[in-house]
C-alpha cells in the first residue's frame, strides 16, 4: 500500500499515493541545476532525520515498539548522512550551515501540543518528510547527468521508503485508528501547499 | 597514552589515567545488587550519549573531522543502545524513564557559556564521561556473577576506551593545546568528586 507508484518511464514524475501532489518540474530544474547545494543540503537533512528519531526516542522512552524501530532508522540516517559527506568532499564542497526552507518550520507549527493528539502528528509529519524524501531522491537519482550520483540517489531510496512506512506503522501500532487517515489527508494537504511555490534557494525540500 | 592502565587481577579495581579518582568498591556492590536497574540506567546512557554526538554535530556543522568522526561514534552507541534493550528484554526488564543522578548536570555545569572556552569544555567533559563509563563497565565485566552479562560488558569495553579517545582527539584537533591539560585536571577533579559520596539509587554514573 506504501510502495512507491512509480510508472515506467525514468524521466515522468514518481507519484507516491501517500502524498497529496507529486513534486512539480520547476524543483527539478532549480535541484539539477544547483546539484552542490542540494548536496549539502540532503547531507543536513539526514542529519536532522536522525536528530528527528532520537528526539522521540528521548521523549518516548517507554514506547519499545518505537524506540527499537527508531534506533535502527536513526542508523541508517547516519550512515546515510556519512555517504553524503563523502560526496561533499569527493566535489570539494566545504560543510557549512545553510538556512532551511520553511519546510520544516510550517509542518512542525501543525503539530498539536497535546497528547495522544501530538504523538500521531509527530508520526504523521515524520511519515510525510520521509514520503517527500524518497520522492525527491527518486527525481534526481532519475535525472540528474552525472551517472555516478544518479547511482547514489537510487541507492539511498529503498531505505527512503521503509523509513515511512516504519513512521506509519508506528501511527498504526500507539494511535486510535479512525484518526490516522482523516488527519494525514489534512497534514499532507499542508505539506503540499508549502510546497506549491518553489522556495527561491535550492534545497531538498524547497 | 590514554589506554586503560588495568591491573592484571580481574578483581582489583582497574586504573584509568585519565581519572582522577577510580571507583570506589561502594559503587561496586550497589551495581552487582542492583543489576537490573544499572541495566535500564545503562540503557538511557547509551541513547544519552548519541545524543550528546548529535547535539555537538548540530552545533558545529562545519567542524568536519569532529562531525565525521562523531557520526561513527554515534552509529556506535546506538548499537550499543540497542543491545542493552535486547538484555532488557531477555531480562524482563520493562522500559522506563529513571532519574537521573546529579552526575550529568553537576558536569554540564562546568561548560564555560563562550567559544573558544565552549568547545573544549565540551570535549573534555564528554571524554571524562566516556573514561569513566569504560571503567564502571571493565568493573561489571569484572565483578557480575553472570558469565553471560559479564561477557556482554568486556565486548563494550575496547569502543568505550575508542570512544573518550575521539574526544581527546578532538580536543587536540580544534583546541589550544596549552590550555587542554590544566582544563582536563580541574574538570577530572570535579568529575571523581561528585563520585566521591555514593548516590543512593544505583545508575552506572551513581
Amino acid at each position: 500500500m506504501l510502495a512507491p507508484d512509480t510508472v515506467s518511464s525514468s524521466v515522468a514524475l514518481p507519484k507516491i499515493k501517500f502524498l497529496k501532489q507529486p513534486t512539480q518540474q520547476a524543483w527539478i530544474d532549480q535541484a539539477i541545476a544547483h546539484i552542490d547545494t542540494v548536496l549539502l543540503d540532503h547531507s543536513h537533512c539526514e542529519r536532522k532525520a536522525a536528530g528527528m528519531a532520537l528526539k522521540l526516542m528521548f521523549r518516548y522512552p517507554s514506547y519499545e515498539c518505537m524506540v527499537r524501530s527508531l534506533t535502527a532508522l536513526a542508523q541508517e540516517e547516519l550512515e546515510h548522512f556519512e555517504l553524503c559527506n563523502q560526496w561533499l568532499e569527493r566535489r570539494g564542497i566545504a560543510m557549512a550551515p545553510l538556512a532551511a526552507p520553511p519546510y520544516g518550520a510550517t509542518l512542525n507549527a501543525q503539530i498539536r501540543r497535546h497528547e495522544p493528539d501530538r504523538f500521531l502528528d509527530l508520526m504523521l509529519v515524520s511519515a510525510l518528510i520521509e514520503a517527500r524524501s524518497h520522492e525527491r531522491l527518486g527525481l534526481l537519482a532519475a535525472h540528474l547527468p552525472d551517472p555516478d550520483l544518479a547511482q547514489f540517489y537510487r541507492g539511498l531510496m529503498a531505505s527512503e521508503a521503509r523509513h515511512y512506512g516504519i513512521y506509519w506503522m508506528l501511527a498504526h501500532t500507539y494511535c486510535d485508528q479512525a484518526q490516522i487517515v482523516p488527519r494525514l489527508a489534512e497534514l499532507a494537504e499542508v505539506e503540499s501547499q508549502v510546497l506549491a511555490t518553489l522556495h527561491p534557494e535550492p534545497r531538498i525540500h524547497s
